[in-house]
């Protein structure tokens, strides 16, 4: 890979028949809270496209343009009057503000920002990300691929054999591509414009993204697909024991509600914590068993902030610091709730200690974390996740056992402080 | 600078007469509970030499290459037989272990790092750190140059005229040293090099120092007065309003006698959180005046650890982590103290605040530093740092008022979190 910026060509003039029925011009419908448009562009950001992007609009390309500006999405707008000869001719259009380099993405074809990493780490004049083995992509309607090893010897709708399957998106080189397309006024798909490749005897090389989760989104069924498909490239491989058996089976059907409506992953955030200052309450005042079904709902909210971000292809650092902090107070109020249910001394010291070790846990990782950059695999926590926590919490509650609950939170939790700096001191 | 590997000779063979009263060979004399050739061995490094580093031994070697060895100290040990021939033969007995480019640090000058730095940052084939605004050096002893801009015209312990002195710190260049100095067996001091260097037309370029804190340690007044000197290297910026005002007054002076005994930073941590614990159990049991008085003590020692850590040289993160996690556990303890001191329902929840807060103040800069690498200047702590808090603590205790004090701290302390949250919010 050259070190010069990339840049990126979204085609989106086109009628998008197919989806007309959901009122929005094709680009701007929504998935999962988030338009089509906004979803390419930021996929290309975090895939690794660090230059211009253009937008190539045609088909109510006002209204395109006019979200384009009132989002102030970082991008440029070019408007292709001749789209209804093809979407080569959006391409085409999009040329003259591109570097040598640059990526072409279908603005209906929802990737991973993964696909945008392995497609750009392919050499060739001509790279076309390809899928031999997709898994939710309408192999009917997509275009065909006929491969030999990484070479595209066929590429078409109804070509009569093949092995792979066109996933939109692509990376070109801008003088070849204007040397082989010479202006004129006839239809022309991209489609055609790789098969007018190939005929001039150029090579176009085949990525293969080897089945990550892409779609095409042509259809109002294909819309409800594609949001299990987001879902699926949220990574939950460092969820806690209760987190990972429970609590995500239920934060996942939350978050596919909420995906669809305007909630921020903020917001969501402070409803979870709000439901755990309602348990606290509740159970500072014995009622025990609905405080620990309130705690531990709280505990099932608290995964959907950052799935819903993770859907919307927003995470921040921002957005991570804010929900650690605000899981902090949660933690506080709960544990200081279920302290004064029971007015015994020794409850307050079990308190304490839990209260400490819970803010403890979290506040040793950070302090590694920014020390040392990153936590060593054999200092994350053993068993004391928040999700084990709360759920030790609620249980505790329910069951009626305010100070045993506290004093093995506190204990174990501190244990898990101490193991780290053991474990720290015997690193150095 | 090229970027090929630096390496140093430290030349520690001579007699050292003026310190032999001390009893240890003169690169093993302590400073602050660390010797001269730890010292010296530790500046290079953090001053940016990342080769090889030669000892030459002459006098007493034996012991000062068991003490290398027994330190496992990450230096060849060369052994001078000539050494009583002066230090000049001590730097060409290591050449052969040098890369082209190489630093000579004399053991008995103590330097901050910064002198290396600064020497590093200047060019030529042989550079020479001068100080043209010595502060703790005597002058009188000195090695005197006299220097037209950048170049040193005449250099010596008796020359007429002068306007910088030599810092015993040096850059060469391997080949043209040994082209200059072929073997011999005259008496060669390290000053006699310099003058044939002179003498041969060669160029020595000075870098000047400009009132750096180094001193030359050569008798045992030297040494009294190097612990002062050492302690000026600590930077205190950062300091909070009761540290900078009062506690630092006091921990210097009590750092300045634990740095010759060898109390390890860790175990300064350990102290000053078991004070702040006997602290906490007076207050619990209403012995306020006391209690309120071990807790500012620990407060003050607990200054005391950064700066051992900083005058010897060896502050690590995993100290800063093991500190910070110790602080933590000191102001739990504390603020549960003084909520069980007071029986009422009010005084928990206010302890509750206080400790959530003053907890939640550290977290939520370490998460920030961690998740952003450093925390943006206007995020800093305004008023609730931790010397503030101890010392309201203290003070609360002393005045009686448990429950007041609990809940301004924990008031203030958790709307310093918000506050920080707002501007995170407002920063993205």
């Amino acid at each position: 890979m050259s070190k010069h910026a990339l840049g990126a060509i979204i085609p989106a003039a086109g009628l998008g028949e197919r989806l007309q029925c959901v009122g929005s011009p094709k680009p701007l419908v929504k998935i999962g809270g988030l338009t089509l448009l906004e979803r390419t562009i930021r996929t290309l950001r975090l895939g690794g496209v660090d230059g211009k992007i253009v937008v190539v609009v045609g088909h109510r390309g006002d209204e395109v343009s006019k979200f384009a500006a009132s989002r102030k999405l970082d991008v440029v707008i070019v408007t292709n009057p001749d789209y209804q000869r093809g979407n080569g001719t959006s391409v085409m259009a999009g040329l003259d503000h591109m570097p040598e380099r640059f990526v072409v993405a279908m603005v209906d074809h929802l990737h991973p920002p993964q696909s945008v990493k392995t497609l750009l780490e392919c050499e060739g004049d001509f790279v076309a990300a390809v899928d031999t083995k997709p898994s939710f992509a309408d192999v009917e309607e997509a275009t065909k691929v006929r491969l030999e090893g990484d070479k595209i010897l066929d590429i078409g709708k109804k070509i009569p054999e093949f092995n792979a399957i066109d996933t939109g998106l692509f990376l070109c080189h801008r003088d070849s591509l204007r040397e082989l397309v010479p202006a004129q006024d006839e239809a022309l798909s991209w489609n055609t414009v790789k098969r007018m490749w190939l005929a001039s005897g150029r090579q176009i090389i085949a990525c293969d993204l080897q089945g990550l989760p892409w779609i095409d989104v042509d259809t109002p069924e294909d819309m409800a697909k594609a949001i299990d498909v987001i879902m699926s490239w949220a990574p939950s491989g460092k969820d806690g024991f209760v987190s990972r058996n429970f609590n995500r089976h239920i934060s996942r059907r939350i978050t596919r509600l909420l995906a669809n409506t305007p909630t921020t992953p903020n917001q969501i955030s402070i409803m979870s914590l709000l439901l755990a200052v309602a348990g606290s309450l509740l159970i500072a005042r014995r009622a025990y068993v609905p405080g620990g079904l309130l705690v531990q709902l709280s505990s099932i909210i608290d995964g959907c902030d950052g799935e819903i971000a993770r859907v919307r292809l927003q995470q921040s650092n921002q957005g991570a610091i804010f929900d650690s902090v605000l899981d902090r107070w949660a933690d506080s109020a709960v544990i200081t709730g279920m302290a004064l249910s029971s007015e015994s001394r020794s409850s307050l010291v079990a308190g304490s200690l839990a209260l400490s070790g819970s803010l403890l846990v979290p506040y040793s990782r950070a302090r590694i974390e920014a020390e040392l950059g990153q936590i060593p695999s054999s200092m994350l926590s053993i068993g004391m996740t928040r999700d084990v926590r709360l759920a030790l919490l609620a249980i505790g509650s329910i069951l009626r056992k305010p100070r045993e609950t506290l004093l093995s939170i506190g204990l174990l939790s501190n244990l898990e402080v101490l193991r780290r700096l053991l474990q720290l001191a015997r690193a150095s």
